[in-house]
């Protein structure tokens, strides 16, 4: 197999979370891309002690990994303008694909790096940049591209969207931000998220990609959050709506939107559901109509998830012969497992179960034995007096997860009681968690 | 710029769909795909007098569509196993990509067709035949490289979806299904769709992308809608769960779970927002944590938009040179086109005003009478008498959708009134319509 070879610039939250995600899933990810793709040089300003980067050479200089002939892709992980986009500017100018999270870059700078990369014919990559783990730039540039897109509407600040959240009970907007400072969501200096800078640059990106127009960062519009109060948020809710800080931009034929701002969203709408520091971007394309996409919009390791499969989008087109870019199930043929599919009686799940039981004393017992016997927990359980009839009275049953060859003997043996009516109802549940 | 010739199969709701968006969309899309995309003949049954073809050949056999030197990508949208069967692999024989939205057809015979594409070194590409619209293949393939996937939860089959949806109100499965099939959203013979083979046979997709397996349909299991009763949907209400028609998908040591039930979700959880026709698949990797792709699962164009993606995928390998596949921002250089941003005054949007009213008589009337002279429509006035204090009383408007300006000159006009006091509050609103 081919290698692929991997430089990463700045070892920080991000730069930490992609070396460590590459090389655990190393062998997953070489399945995936056809090709192995292989760390040769890490460079940062201070080596991490609390990062064991094996045999990889670290210096702290990242103009080393730009000038290293053996690696293939610069991944730039060190944020902010003017040092990001010299090294950016010069691992085009090596012919080094480029990987960046950079939002900030590509939003004012971007307009200049994707042409010296088109002259050099080199790929720079942004996944990251935009909603983090959320692969939103290949379902825009990609997924999308019979559409004319219309609009675009992103909760594209996980600060901005966890304070919203919190206030939603009634609290300040000071109260909470010092709350989210305490708790590490928030800088210090919270001026990029709350006041719309860092949203901007997402939207700007997003703008562009979605509708064809250049990136103008610098026209666009933010209001922060700081002003709304529990008071309109509670009266916003009133009238069926909810204040989300919104990026929003739309193609008209005079021109574009491009405007961050607080914005009331119908409480009946999916985007109106997605809280606390997640990030959702929905847009709505002349054929498919609305679609959205939700996930987290930060961390190490799902920031590092778009900057890997970024990395692989540039392997795979590198370890591939004509058209076979992506294999037909994602992965290589030879990297296939033959898992087996399990039984439904060596399935996992959570259950609820409705048992209609005589009124007969003791016949709760009963069944909480016969559960408890199967090594079956009861997360709730209800028995509902009030709907007692004909001397019959439902017990509703919330498990929590075990194997359904469990539930099912328990429940045969539950069906067998005499103080029971009937079939038990079993319906299956999850937590996702 | 290069031509890529697409031949389709099939003139259905999809192959109709497929045709009117390429046709109509295909400047746009040639500025994305670097190529023109030209479809150059189409063979379906029977010739559709609702649609006008223009100047392209139109047969009634479809493996004259797999038999022409001329065409380069077929497009499979006939449906069903055995014909659909033959045509994909002679179109593979004769050494074409292949574009399907197919479910059925990958489902059962994938593995066959995935080998045989192989050697021929040939695309056969499928974003259609999972979840309609919603480019979920693209973010499982390519997106999630990265990730060790650990589990996929699907509400994939709009039909089920609806009918559940609907049930909530506390009405029995019978009646909402005949209402489904009334509105054309069920069809005659619903059993594909609410006894879960239909997601059954998507799920299956999802599974061996994301774990990498082989697809093995026939081992997964299903268990319909029909035995779901309003009593239960609103126990697990109390409960704080709500019942969904999921195909969950896990992979563990022993081996996968491939299943598709009714199944109780926390009703915090987005998932559980998911309604109506609607469908949306979440899963959960190892680096990213949990993404959610939501959108419309069926409908000619929703569904097209997918079409043209694969399309589109295969267009841009040939178009491209070396690495550059996808354009910087979605579009060639010379696609772009040069939009400005508008400036806030002109942007249109919906509005929250609060104004702060002196209690005297009339106040009502003028705020009403300054919105209407500036073209203003009211779609809610609340006048909160219970909040009135220090003899002031907030009063607050939803707008209609407008231009900035004229809410900006509105607001002028109000805060100059001696009945008002302060500032008025604005904050913009959205309906996403
Ligand atoms: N954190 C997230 O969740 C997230 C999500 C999406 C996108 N991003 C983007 O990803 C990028 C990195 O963010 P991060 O959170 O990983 O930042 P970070 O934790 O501050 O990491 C940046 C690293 O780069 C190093 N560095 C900066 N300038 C350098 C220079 N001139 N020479 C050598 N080393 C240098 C820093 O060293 P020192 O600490 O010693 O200065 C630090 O180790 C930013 O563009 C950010 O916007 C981050
Ligand atoms: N509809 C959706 O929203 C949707 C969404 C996702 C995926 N899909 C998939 O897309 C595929 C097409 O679905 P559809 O809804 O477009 O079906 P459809 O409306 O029934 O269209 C199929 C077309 O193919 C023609 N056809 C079938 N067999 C043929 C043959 N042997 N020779 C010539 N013509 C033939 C049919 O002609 P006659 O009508 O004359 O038989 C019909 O015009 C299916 O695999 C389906 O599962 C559909």
């Amino acid at each position: 197999m081919k290698d692929v070879n991997v430089g990463i610039c700045g070892l920080g939250t991000v730069g930490g979370g992609t070396f460590n995600v590459l090389t655990r899933n190393a062998e997953l990810i070489a399945g995936r891309a056809g090709c192995n793709i292989r760390i040769t040089r890490v460079a940062s300003r201070r080596h991490r002690d609390d990062m064991d980067l094996g045999s990889v050479p670290f210096s702290t200089e990242i103009f080393d990994v730009v000038n290293d002939p053996s690696v293939d892709v610069v991944v730039e992980l060190i944020g902010g303008y003017e040092t990001a986009k010299e090294l950016v500017l010069a691992a085009i100018g090596n012919g080094k694909h480029v990987v960046t999270a950079n939002k900030a870059l590509v939003a004012v700078h971007g307009n200049e790096i994707f042409e010296a990369a088109e002259k050099a014919g080199v790929v720079v990559a942004y996944e990251a940049a935009v909603a983090g783990g959320i692969p939103v730039m290949k379902a825009i540039r990609e997924g999308m591209a019979a559409n004319r897109i219309d609009w675009i509407a992103g909760i594209i600040n996980g600060t901005g969207n966890y304070i919203l959240t919190e206030m939603r009970a009634g609290r300040a907007f000071a109260d909470v931000l010092k709350e989210a400072q305490d708790l590490g969501y928030a800088e210090a200096d919270p001026t990029f998220d709350v006041e719309g800078i860092d949203a901007a640059h997402k939207l700007t990106i997003l703008a562009s990609a979605g509708f064809g127009v250049p990136l103008q960062f610098d026209k666009a519009f933010t209001e922060g959050i700081s002003e709304v109060t529990p008071y309109d948020i509670a009266h916003a809710e009133q009238l069926g709506y909810r204040i989300k800080h919104l990026g929003i931009a739309r193609r008209r034929d005079e021109g574009i939107e491009l405007r961050v701002h607080p914005t009331l969203v119908p409480k009946s709408h999916l985007i109106a559901q997605v809280d606390g520091v997640l990030n959702a971007v929905l847009m709505d394309g002349d054929a498919v109509g609305q679609t959205m996409y939700y996930g987290p919009g930060a961390g190490a390791e799902a920031t590092a998830s778009a900057v890997i499969a970024d990395i692989v989008d540039v392997a795979r087109i590198s370890a591939s012969t004509g058209a076979l870019r992506v294999p037909y199930l994602g992965f290589r043929p030879e990297a296939m497992e033959n898992l087996d599919v399990l039984s439904m009686e060596e399935v996992q799940s959570a259950y609820y179960l409705r048992i209609t039981a005589l009124d007969r004393p003791g016949v709760l017992a009963k069944i909480a034995s016969i559960l408890s016997e199967h090594g079956i927990n009861i997360e709730s359980i209800m028995q509902k007096e009030s709907e007692l009839k004909d001397g019959r009275i439902p017990v509703i049953i919330l498990t929590h997860t075990v194997q359904e060859r469990q539930v099912n003997r328990a429940i045969e043996e539950m069906e067998s009681l005499s103080d029971i009516d009937g079939k038990v109802v079993r319906i299956r549940a999850e937590n996702f968690n």
